[in-house]
């Protein structure tokens, strides 16, 4: 089990950040294209839990569209062999202050490329914990 | 990527529930096993977040062992290949009604046996997370 082998995180982290440009920015498309389309896909977001892509895809479509800009901090990237990685960040957000968001996803390359199979999200007061 | 190879499933089944017994009765010593003993291994928990295993376990020791029952629902185990799961499940305690916590853990397989290397636990309103 090869650790964070440079090609396999850079790959990675390009897609990590498509993704985050694409959440700040609303573009659905991208955000679908991300998430593994599969039954099995699951997402506990802040104030919901989604199981299998047809509910995440129902949800961002539903979702309102301002009030997404954040600030992401103390971003973890390791990948597990050439197949497997957790992505796993802080963000702020100036509508919730005092508070901060943990997003955590786990990203498995398939033929299509590498697809987010799993993720949490979940915020909580920046007092417990920074 | 074969998914949800019976053999692999089973196995990591099994240490889910070794893990999911030791958490419910506080048994310290197989908790921090389960967690692999490395800097990048990351806890973010309900009311912190904990980065690399000596975090995580001086956050175990600390831990008051009251309160700590809680019943299990929609668990849901998925292998992608040989190497790697990823367990959810949402979780009740008595202590918080209308409640409902989400625990998402992935794990990987080392030469040593199938170790967590990201885990990511909060809790949300059951209106909300049902």
């Amino acid at each position: 089990m090869e650790i964070d082998l440079p090609d396999v995180r850079a790959e990675v982290t390009a897609q990590f950040e498509r993704y985050e440009k694409a959440l700040v920015s609303n573009d659905i498309a991208v955000l679908d294209e991300l998430f593994r389309k599969d039954s099995r896909t699951l997402r506990y977001g802040i104030g919901e839990n989604l199981y299998g892509y047809a509910e995440i895809a129902a949800f961002r479509a539903g979702r309102p569209a301002a009030g997404l800009m954040r600030k992401i901090d103390r971003t973890v990237i390791t990948t597990y062999g050439r197949d497997t990685a957790i992505a796993s960040t802080l963000f702020y957000r100036d509508s919730a202050p005092g508070r901060v968001g943990r997003q955590m996803q786990t990203w498995i390359r398939f033929a299509e490329g590498w697809r987010i199979v799993a993720a949490h999200v979940s915020v909580i007061d920046e007092t417990k914990g920074a």
